[in-house]
């Protein structure tokens, strides 16, 4: 690795943060199931113990996204949650509202038809962004659940209409400095239309919404075959790429590790936003999440897994040459300007990040340190115990 | 409708036999939860009862495949479920192991590299396997959720391997008149590799097992883009097709509706199964199976929709004249031929349906005949007052 | 089928304009090759009498769309095309630019990064946009087949300012009442990033362009799984629907007849088109336009089976009770309302289309007519002559 | 790299043989047309000198595919041919028909329902295979491109039925030592239904064929999101698998060069075989094939990019430490099971490639080496010279 690129190596790293989310350590599963696992989070203090601990390991997740359903009690004061994230050495990151889980919203939320229930919704909306300023986060990320499962169940253009409005109330909730992170996702829950179901949509109503609304790209969020990186360099064109949900997947939404399945697409987004900084000077304000769900893999390695991939996909695209890229594209050499990305994407970085690991007083091998931390031992005999005694019992069936 | 079409459309629907799940009654939903309905079956006798409804309204849906898991209560012997079954005039059809509910299945369960986690699944499979004897049941579905989420997780061939020599055990359990049905998935819940992946898989495994082993298509589980009607015209052909499960889908295993999505393809299915008949003399044995979970819509009324939806779908395809088909494909006339596929399936068969209701004193519409029947408000009720007596909570969260 | 329907299924007939394509009569392939047929259009002056016998069948059809490179030789005066149309009975409709088949388009046209070559691109654009002013034409539909095949060969966000400046450049052209059609597409012939790839780029793009720019959905060219009517909802209410080009596909872009493989789909489509009409008291101005190739289906057969099948389907569209849907929808009952459209679509129309076209002085049947007419059989003796005389060679190989 | 590593590295790159495609060095393109190159191969002679050019610098790619109707000139012997590769330091590799170019073949080749079709598509593979037998080559290669297009155009078990038949003759012609490889394809250039639609088809009717007739896996022929190295443990598993044909996509059959879009896809796939291979103590005999079409990259380039790139991503594979994870498989230890995939992958092997390479006497860096070469330039001028005195144009249009 030659000193240019050492050093755009090691700028990435600084800048590379990855926000964790707390759903990410409690048990999650998929609809015919849950395996349980007793160092699973039961509550937000177990949350952010675990978030801490991968912190502590990797060194760029200090900021942990919550889920407002989930992981804020009723009554529970912000600066009670800001403290406890303190305590473990992180901060509360993007605020996630929930408007899928409740009955009321069988029909929709911010698109239900019932104005009652559109206001229920809002007000949800409301209080997570006003959660959001009480706590000192600068984002809401708002996935939407909406959507119709069969042909004439609904009329589109009115649900449109609906969620147009209610984006643009959000907006006007939201404070100077923070925005509002609009997820698409093309399927699943609904069947036959979601609401959000593409990045155009999401393009669309989030300029309707107002200036502090981007778009958030999951990367499971898109159908088979689509060019991702493609969406993430028009967004970043436009100025509307607000951030990312971390993930793979073989065919649906699975919630893998991030970069299990096709790590080389991964490295492509990474791509597109080293080449967007470069022209610029400087890399995109970016936020990038971790999005996951593991009903087989322990929540805390797995997570420790995707933030170590992620660093490593993005320090391989930092190291992509971009002045001999342009070079390249500009004769035409296909070969040759695919090969710098392949010589970037196949360089072993490992050894670097290790290094840079190393000055910031961070294990070399941040998997390998959680493994022989034995923190998920103690987690582990400490939530079955808890469970006992909280008689938490965990069942659930498919039918 | 020509006189011998119209006894080809007769013949279909006298022919055509429906199978309920006793779990379509119940409450399902997705990995984001479930919305709960009042009319929800809480126990067999509500399913049986459902589905004793459903038939009675549509005279062809007589039997009701069964859940071990979910439908067999400990201790309860076969005859009573056969007695309570014969209470609401339907039959036991076919019996459905359940392998994936388990925490002990997390690694896999007739695959599992653990010889007694095998041996447990394969005494569940016995025990479904002597059930259906009991009952009178003369096939057991096997809907295998086993697979891996990650690469290297397994290896593939050893799973195979341990996969063969459990169906043949089962094989050897059968009965004289007991066929195993072997259901291929490509995705979900496993997300890297399914251990049934596909129709090549399930034939060539069900092939290993022995003769009375036999493929099951779920009209949902492949991918998208496959001629789903190749695979079955193969399967007739090769004596190798076991039944269908019957539902529709957009992206993934949606479990939509038969027919809601794309009902012409669907009746392509059912045109490949007259074209094998009328070469025959007979239509194909083969086991009609509905397979679907319903979130939004009334469970009774989408089952009933399902069933109506199918029997006019098979007699639409019954309307395709084979003769006339073939001379026009002879003189490679592909318009000729399509068009006569698709006057068949646009020919309005209702009419047609209704009056062979009426010979059989069924109302001519079935789900206009539930609805105004009162049985979802009394069930609701009864159901709704049984929960608050069994003190049933109905909850679950996604994280 | 009741008169207010009745009245709806004529008005809607009475509105429905199909432009067929000129390339339609022309003999096309894969590339692994062309069957040639001899009834295949030779030269303009035949696609205009194969479009006009299709004109003169249906009564539905008195646009043809030109292609600049095909249709137009260097120098013929723009009024010798229309009188030659007239002369058949119908009118130049769109005007398509082609940008893909000379050889210096091979790095892009409108995207290429050689401002040369962009020029002589735009030049062509020029040409056709004032060929479109010069035959009456109002509308000009472009498919750009600019995009790259390999990750790093081009700056994605290079080539997007291209086209933008691109298309504002053709926009500045545009007479008063010409508008400019954006054609969609997410793979082929670029195989990495096409420059247009989806809904969302087309609509960003042409909002850029100016007001006259719409967008062009060609069905098929969406991912697998993909809502079409939700994009031409979303569209429509966005005033952003410029077109369709109608054909079906199972896996790519197979330009198959319209409706071949999924009717319901097309018929959902047409149905978003009326309940939006239904709103506004009128249809809104959509060019319905044909965009096939046929390799195997004799030509004018196949464009009149899909005329047929598009009025079909739009007439079971028109049949959607609009207002008892409203209905139903408010009252959340999904089947209710879905069956609506159901029943819409499983009512045969044939009948009905049929009295309309003798109130016009149609054959009932088109296809059968044709059939009936000699046409193809004196198209093929006078073309195979032509083609003999002409010493016209057809081969062609794929490597 | 640790010795046994190292060892198992060396001992794979002594194994692996690639074998060159002759067409990949002539014009290829898409339907929309061709982009024509100076340098590609007018003849056969030119292709086996670019061939053998790959060989000289690959030192792994002894044996060129032939295709009989692009490469054997009617009356040429056999013996010319193989001293003709001789000359150019290569063998003659598998025999590929071609049963889908002429008109004749328009509804089919080995499954026409026309007798004499089938006959005369029959002795086009009687003469491969002979010819095979002539040139020592010891596989014959069927990519069939049969299937229809439309539904109903023919009856699906018919076609299978001849299909069967006409590879039971040809099963029957081939020596002992020649292998028939049949490829499967679930899409193009037939839309509807290819009658070797996926590898459970082609399985089943190579088992119907005879013992010597194997499976071919194109990479480039699944549908999106399929798991193409589970499919080829199994074939491994059964003794079915034949060989490949390397290339990858994004979203159809894109022939691009291997390993440009899913490089890890590409390494799971040889991860199997290596798995297999260390079970067995030795590597499983199977065809390494290139088929690849290109367009825009140079064709000599672009073939040595995807050799270079299928060694890399080969020797990635040999690095996999079977036994740890065996071990790791053994303790449910999905991430460090998965760790050890990963580690592999992104060890960088190229110091370890060049490092063969000197020791063979080739050029470390076979890219690099041919642009210094000079062959290019000189073949594009004496192409361009002989493509001037044979008078051949270069034309062809879509429509």
């Amino acid at each position: 690795m030659n000193p240019p690129a050492l050093a755009r190596v090691r700028g990435a790293l600084d800048h590379f943060r990855i926000e964790l989310p707390s759903w990410g350590f409690a048990d999650t599963g998929t609809r015919f199931g849950k395996f349980y696992q007793d160092a699973a989070a039961i509550d937000l203090n177990d949350k952010l113990a675990d978030a801490g601990e991968v912190h502590r390991l990797t060194g760029c997740c200090p900021r942990v996204a919550l889920h407002v359903l989930w992981d804020f009690a009723p009554g529970v004061a912000a600066r009670t949650v800001t403290r406890l994230a303190r305590r473990y050495g992180v901060k509360v990151g993007s605020i996630n509202p929930n408007l899928f889980q409740d009955q009321e919203y069988k029909w929709g939320s911010l698109t239900n038809r019932d104005p009652a229930i559109r206001r229920r919704a809002l007000a949800h909306m409301r209080a997570s962004i006003k959660l959001g300023q009480a706590v000192g986060s600068d984002s809401v990320s708002l996935w939407l659940a909406d959507g119709t499962s069969y042909p004439g169940q609904a009329n589109l253009r009115d649900r449109k209409h609906a969620l147009t409005a209610s984006l643009q109330a959000c907006h006007r909730w939201l404070a100077r400095g923070q925005t509002l992170l609009l997820e698409y996702k093309p399927f699943e829950p609904a069947f036959y239309a979601t609401d959000l179901a593409d990045w155009g949509m999401a393009y669309i109503l989030a300029q309707k919404a107002g200036a502090r609304a981007k778009v958030l790209v999951d990367t499971g969020h898109h159908y088979q075959g689509q060019n991702v990186e493609q969406i993430v360099a028009f967004l970043l064109d436009e100025g509307m790429l607000g951030g990312f949900h971390f993930n793979d997947r073989r065919y649906a939404d699975d919630d893998l590790t991030f970069g299990s399945l096709d790590p080389y697409q991964a490295f492509r987004i990474f791509q597109e936003i080293h080449s967007y900084g470069s022209e610029r000077g400087r890399l995109p304000a970016v936020a990038y999440m971790i999005d996951q769900s593991h009903n087989e893999k322990p929540k805390v390695e797995a997570t420790i897994q995707t933030v170590v991939m992620a660093q490593e996909l993005f320090a391989k695209a930092a190291l992509v040459d971009q002045a001999e890229l342009k070079k390249r594209q500009a004769r035409e050499d296909v070969i040759g300007a695919e090969m710098i990305l392949k010589e970037a994407f196949f360089t072993d970085v490992r050894p670097t990040l290790a290094a840079w690991r190393r000055t910031r007083g961070l294990p070399p091998d941040p998997l390998g340190a959680y493994r022989r931390s034995g923190y998920a031992k103690a987690a582990a005999a400490d939530r079955r115990r808890r469970r006992r005694e909280l008689n938490l019992t965990r069942a659930g069936s498919y039918a």
